[in-house]
């Protein structure tokens, strides 16, 4: 079955080419014709705000993410306070790049007390809720798999997020949805019809078996365990339009040429994401 | 403070000294006077049943646990029926053993079909039924982390043993409760509560900070980022007064003697499980 080569919705989360810089990034998915990019802040920094907004509009992409604000919790009130204060800079970089949300990993606790460290996620997200608003950029909050709970993300589940997302108004606070952080959950179902109205970006990869790696061993879609189509589907019954990014952390990856990152992204992208026929093709 | 040494509860999961015999972990935990003991099949298996039989009751010790049953999901339904009758002799081992429960590691998916993996696990739990009441065993289902979804088991969170679990007679089907694969959920006290009546085990060890390793990673109590006490006492608080099984899989901890792990393993217990007094001591 040969599927129409339909890329309109294609996202390059930058850090699937980690050794790209913006500039280098913005012309791998133009030469691409990959239409929108999901951009990370340590590759902002690199050249600065003006000039990557430039570069932006000089490319003419899309801009579907800005990664990542959040990283909450902390021991003291001046260091919550710090990471707010972060967070503001991060919103200006999101609404200078004219980006449709700000990714929120919301940081793990400083101690053992994760219910504590929810209640500050919980507090930081209401404290930043002005500045989104005036800035118009939605805060979108990624629960992370649950083996980042002690190191990056005290949020883990959809459902949590779904009851944290809930206190806030949907356009200035929704949700992300990362197939290699979700796909596990037997709930997966009822917690996206759940976040129907709310989710603000969609996340593909692959969890490799073995998984070599917790961090950086995630793979491309096709090569792993999760039914990605299968939650495209879901995710897009819940009225989803936006841009579906691909996100891999992966040294082996990284390591590859960019331009053939892309090619091999935008084939599974049409054979695992938008159809199954990879699948089909090759069973796990 | 000082915490009474009282270890009625404790029970050593002889993972946790893996490199010791049968023979070998029954010795350790008389002279180090724990009074109970869950006990591996292939533990089993290397002396055959009637020895082990033997060796326990002249030990006299109490068998917690037997582990581990489960492992249902398979692309056939002939190597299906294989696992069935593979869990008949788990719980024959168990019986004989005098076993409080069989331990339920219920397999990971055959292929990215994790959904209908979950339907021949329901399956196979339900035909094993007449055969545990028959030898008056309790299936305890363990969720495990979900990092073990695609090798492990396919049964991840304590809402989702829950709702399997109910589906069942709760004399037959319980459930085993271990921090490490449930600390990160946010809905872990309803979950606990939602469990009252069906907990038929407490496991304990620690989630390291950074995690050395996704299966040998495991640590001593006190030794990472989970408030163990608080869990066990909202195990408790659900009228769960069964015993609390330390079950450690660490090549670092394994390569130690057996009987200074047991030392230790008993000192934490009193400081990180019994009561909070470690933590005060020692923060993460």
């Amino acid at each position: 079955m040969q599927t129409s080569a339909d890329y309109t919705r294609l996202s390059l989360n930058q850090i699937t080419t980690n050794r790209w810089s913006l500039a280098e990034a913005l012309e791998g998915c133009l030469r691409a014709q990959v239409p929108a990019i999901g951009i990370w802040r340590h590759k902002i920094a690199e050249v600065g705000l003006t000039e990557s907004r430039r570069l932006v509009r000089n490319a003419g992409l899309h801009v579907s993410s800005v990664c990542r604000g959040g990283m909450f919790p902390a021991a003291t009130a001046a260091e919550r306070a710090l990471r707010i204060e972060d967070n503001r800079r991060a919103l200006d970089e999101a609404a200078e790049l004219g980006a449709d949300t700000l990714v929120l990993v919301c940081g793990p606790p400083p101690d053992r007390d994760i219910a504590a460290a929810r209640r500050m996620v919980e507090d930081a997200i209401g404290a930043l809720i002005p500045y989104a608003r005036e800035r118009r950029v939605t805060m979108a909050i990624e629960p992370l798999h649950p083996m980042y709970a002690a190191e990056r993300s005290c949020i883990t589940s959809l459902e949590e997020a779904n009851i944290l997302a809930e206190k806030f108004d949907p356009d200035t606070v929704g949700i992300v949805v990362d197939v290699y952080h979700v796909w596990w959950d037997a709930m997966l179902e009822r917690e996206l019809e759940r976040a129907r109205g709310r989710i603000r970006g969609f996340h593909a990869c692959d969890w490799l078996v073995p998984t070599p790696d917790m961090l950086m061993g995630r793979g491309m879609m096709g090569d792993g365990c999760i039914d990605i189509h299968r939650i495209r589907s879901l995710v897009d019954g819940t009225g989803y339009t936006g841009r579906i990014e691909v996100e891999i952390l992966n040294q082996r990856i990284w390591d590859q040429p960019g331009n053939e990152v892309l090619e091999r992204m935008k084939e599974r992208y049409l054979s695992c994401v938008l159809s199954r026929d990879f699948y089909q093709s090759a069973p796990t």
